[in-house]
């Protein structure tokens, strides 16, 4: 810190990222990227732009709202483009959050809430998940606050269904009511339909996941006129060109690639599904999940020792050292190749620490 | 504005970019992008990108710092890199300025600084240029805040001499001085090697203007270890990707070119001489610009008029509605071509309204 850092940053805990070692190749299973790459046509589309780059992007992002309207049948007035979802997410918490309207968030969920509320210097209000992870609506019907659910939430994958989605944004009139959409397309039922209904509602959607565009930095935000405006107003008061040139058009060619979109995304449930089923097999505890992760846990191994251990093998799953969740770790689903190395390598740890027992016991 | 708008953004006046209208081909010279591509080697580093999309960008911008680290001979950790070096202005406003360090800076300069202050609601406070829109580096010394100077100043194009630089960084020690430099490759001198002496010096450029990136997003801070380290932390409080992969390949490779920065910059800088020499002899009145754009203005017309007229011929010049300037207009220079183009349609204004004029008189 240098001595010139305003104070009101002193209790600033910036968020940490999924560690990406540089020191050898990992099977990287643990910032949940897709283990496809970009539709063709999204890449060509990027590439096509790499040689027009002295101009300006679009600060209207006219062609990302007319594909998006195009995609998702809504008018473009409705959508917003931010580099990551994450930019929307903390002009979100800028915007609607103050003294009065503190941030209303799960206590397991996206870990940046906590650090976008630190950073926009709003208040914020934890509600804690049940005992198996689950969201109870109720405990947000009338919160107090601008709301902010992940659904699918992480890291535990499970997914709200829409009536009670329904019910916490109607539940908050006086209020905004952010929905997180990261990783709908794996599962669950989107809110984007329910911004003609209620005029609170704002649902996050990223490019980062199912359209494999992590690297590319897009994330779109729908909802009324009126709060597409205001989300405007911050972003023409930081970054008007904030999503640049090759990403619009990458995000103009996802968006209307809609068969290489479900291809993806039924791989990887497909590959969620049989992963799952492999490490309940062998005897782990796994939450329900909607995501394109998977939420473990198992009694014979810690959750960071697993993860130490796996991480020795060449395999990076994503350990939280947090409350409640410490036991477990948060697992992408990767290439099916990947997945079935992932197991055996957990076989494999598990036989190890079961032969090294029974030897001990032996003695 | 929806009725969940913050109270706290009641005042903000959103940035307004240059305009670009799409109802017909414009010689675009409002907006200070470069006539010429990217480098050659930034176009292919890009386009190479583009199908490893679906994994993220590194949070620790490692080949972005250590390509910086060789062309400027500084060490990599004392340079960090934004989604354009808006972001990073934005961040040095939230970092480095509160209510007992407001935000400094000339009445007459980039137009932004005012909604990055505004945007995080912290106090700022102008400094009026000189009458011929000079900077008087005496006004800034003990200024009582942090500063901020563009050097050139925009949208006059005047350079400081880099002693007067010093003499302003020396004469704030307790505050964060803020050099921007983003027309730096244009004329006048960088403050980049005074790093090294001052700890509280923040020098920012952008790749968008001599780097031919406008539309890539990238920019770059140089400062001590510890000013970079607190960006970094509101960086990784927002977006720690903030910089998407193909625009950071398109960086390391516009780093590496540097025969073509120098072969860019010096075509621009000698058809600014050539372009205001004809200005001249229409009779224009100029600034001294050490930039990549003109500022001028004609006892004969005014500046409001000017840009009209140009625009129903087809040709975009930027003019600011603001004090002391509205006389003026600022105009990019892009290619030879389009400077000549520029030049015979301002002459055949010129001659109309005096055609016109006398027309009248001979009435």
């Amino acid at each position: 810190m240098s001595r010139f850092f305003s104070g009101k940053y002193a209790s600033l805990k910036a968020y940490v990222p999924g560690e990406q070692p540089q020191d050898r190749k990992y099977i990287k299973l643990n910032t949940n990227e897709s283990p496809f790459p970009p539709s063709p046509i999204a890449q060509r589309m990027a590439r096509e732009e790499a040689g027009s780059l002295e101009l300006y992007s679009d600060p209207a992002q006219r062609a990302l709202r007319e594909a998006a309207s195009q995609a998702y049948g809504l008018p473009a007035e409705n959508i917003v483009f931010g580099n990551g979802s994450d930019e929307i997410l903390s002009f979100a918490f800028a915007a609607f959050c103050d003294e009065e309207r503190p941030a209303v968030f799960a206590d397991i969920t996206y870990g940046f809430y906590r650090v976008f509320a630190e950073a926009n210097r709003v208040p914020w209000r934890e509600i804690p998940l049940k005992e198996d992870f689950s969201l109870d609506a109720e405990d947000y019907v009338g919160a107090g606050g601008t709301v902010f659910i992940a659904n699918p939430n992480a890291p535990t994958g499970i997914a709200l269904p829409l009536s009670e989605i329904e019910r916490i944004v109607a539940g908050n009139p006086g209020n905004v009511v952010v929905i997180d959409e990261a990783y709908i397309d794996f599962g669950g039922e989107s809110a984007v339909g329910l911004i003609k209904k209620y005029d609170n509602l704002l649902v996050v959607q990223t490019f980062s996941k199912s359209r494999s565009l992590a690297g590319g930095r897009l994330g779109m935000g729908f909802a009324s006129k009126e709060i597409i405006n205001d989300i405007d107003t911050l972003r023409f008061s930081a970054n008007p060109y904030n999503v640049n040139r090759m990403t619009a058009a990458a995000g103009v060619g996802a968006l209307a690639d809609k068969g290489y979109l479900r291809f993806c995304t039924e791989r990887i449930k497909a590959t969620r599904e049989k992963t799952a089923a492999a490490l309940a097999a062998l005897g782990f505890r796994l939450t329900d999940s909607s995501a394109n992760f998977l939420f473990a846990e198992h009694k014979d191994i810690g959750g960071r020792e697993l993860y130490l251990a796996l991480k020795e093998k060449g395999i990076l799953i994503r350990h939280f050292d947090a409350p409640r969740i410490s036991e477990r770790n948060r697992i992408t689903i990767g290439s099916e190749e990947e997945m079935e190395a992932f197991v055996a390598a957990v076989a494999g740890i598990l036989e190890e620490k079961r032969a090294k027992k029974t030897g001990e016991a032996d003695r």
